[in-house]
């Protein structure tokens, strides 16, 4: 049995060992860039992880482990220049470090470059990874257009929300366990297990993500506290207080939502009144509570030894505890 | 056998018959607005011909075509957002129609469906069809960063143009070939045949089209003549008349390029003078020819019964007259 430290260090050796062409560096050299731009990789540890519940043997997860990094990675540098964003893991994104249509371009190439390694298998179950693939690629498409399009609307509820996170994020973690399953030729239904066990996981790493975005320590979260409420993001915390609060606390918090000239402290500080009036920090922490709680069931239920299943059952607590 | 029609016909069925999802509208509407502007389908119909030569069960070609075709359009759909084009088939471009975001997104998704479709075969190839459109795939994002390269640059080769059409235009044709063959269950090397039959073919057709972009009659080649020539596009023709003539000649036809205030027609003819002088018309026809007939005795020398070659003999030779 594996670690998941030694599944990210197997995991990290390998695409540091991935060799690209040189020419055009147009295409290549913002896909090293991004592939070497490092990150937890959670999801190709994941795909690992659940290889090894099977098998002593897991170089034929490899090539799937590596090939949904790379369209993870795909879907973050597409993202970022839909989203305008500038900064991607401390440093600049590819549409600012080169141009748009270079960010446009390397992305298409990651994604194909993701499925020539998916087919780096000598799994019998190739047809049936590719098809979890395919699906589950589209469907992070899926979520991240609800995503944009939820940008612009304010009557969003919480099961497109709900539905929106577990599309943009908890399918492709999902997907990992699966793909890992059927990479060691695990049963059909065995890989539905670990789909469940990763989608409920998903949906409540990404709430958690949600909660501390808001409440969270900037120091152990890694990133700025309060990014949501000053971007006006529809998360469970805000639709929640828009469901929850009177009238006119709704009609008051709407207008700080309007409000273009801001004092960002304040902001967040008024928000987050509101939050706190209609507890809104305690209904999330039940959300969190009971898919994580469904996730750890579903894993449990899984006919293999108990003691396989030790190191995905930690990982789900650290990851939960985000002290990994 | 089937008839280039008949191929062509099926694989519009195929088309109208696909169902996508209607949510999300904006993730959806613009894949199936590409897929209904039609087109010659030329890529789709040479997969089902080539599965035709050693099968007359083309059933297991039918989702490789229609991947191929997916893949194809969604090549014209982020070719478009980068190089800005607003018209493609007589129909707005989907980032004018809808937007820049909505663009990338919906191509994205369509590569991926182009390779959901491309796995629905029975085939027992299909790890080698998916090698060989993985590899393709890659080579023709390869080919639109060197397109996009050349732009800013005067001194392209003959040999770096031949080798930026080949990849993007030529592997394609060829792959669809290969893998029309591999889908039949042939063997390997009749696949490569197939392929190198396309390759030859495929830049016959490509350099053909220079060639009829500034001699052609736009009534029967259906769109503007001088097209190339008015954008200072660095084609066969041009790269030719810019190595073959006197440095004289030379530096005026530098002069003409660089002209930001021009009267088209004035530059239209100015250049052509240039080129006719240095017979460049004829140099690319014997280009053509040359390629035409390599791809011809490819198609010749690939062992199967003489008659079954005689639909893809003729749909050779259209292609060549333009006249399908």
């Amino acid at each position: 049995m594996i670690s998941l430290e030694q599944a990210q260090e197997r995991i990290k050796k390998e695409i540091d060992n991935i060799r690209l062409p040189s020419e055009p560096g147009g295409l290549y050299d913002p896909v090293k860039y991004t592939l070497g731009l490092g990150g937890k990789r959670i999801r190709p540890a994941l795909v690992l992880l659940s290889a090894n519940l099977f098998s002593e043997n897991i170089d034929d997860a490899i090539g799937p482990a590596i090939g949904i990094e790379i369209f993870h990675n795909f879907t973050l540098l597409h993202d970022d220049l839909m989203d305008n964003s500038e900064i991607r893991r401390g440093q600049k994104t590819v549409h600012l470090k080169w141009n748009p249509n270079t960010a446009i371009l390397s992305g298409d190439v990651m994604s194909i470059l993701a499925n020539e390694f998916i087919c780096k298998t000598a799994s019998s179950n190739l047809k049936e990874i590719l098809q979890a693939f395919n699906r589950t690629a589209i469907e992070v498409c899926e979520g991240q257009m609800y995503d944009m399009d939820f940008e612009s609307r304010t009557d969003v509820t919480i099961s497109e929300y709900l539905e929106m996170i577990r599309l943009k994020t908890s399918v492709l973690i999902a997907a990992s366990l699966e793909i890992g399953a059927l990479s060691a030729n695990a049963t059909k239904n065995q890989g539905k297990d670990l789909y469940e066990y990763g989608l409920n996981l998903g949906m409540a790493f990404q709430l958690q993500d949600d909660l501390l975005d808001s409440y969270g320590d900037t120091k152990s979260f890694g990133k700025k506290v309060g990014n949501d409420i000053l971007t006006n993001k529809k998360t469970y915390l805000m639709i929640s207080a828009l469901n929850e609060s009177s009238p006119a606390d709704k009609k008051r918090l709407i207008e700080i939502l309007e409000e273009k000239n801001f004092i960002p402290e304040k902001k967040i500080k008024d928000v987050k009144l509101i939050f706190d009036k209609y507890s809104v920090k305690e209904l999330i922490q039940n959300k969190i509570d009971a898919y994580f709680q469904i996730a750890l069931k579903k894993l449990n239920s899984i006919s293999i030894e108990e003691n396989r299943k030790s190191t995905l059952q930690n990982f789900s607590q650290q990851l939960m505890d985000r002290n990994f």
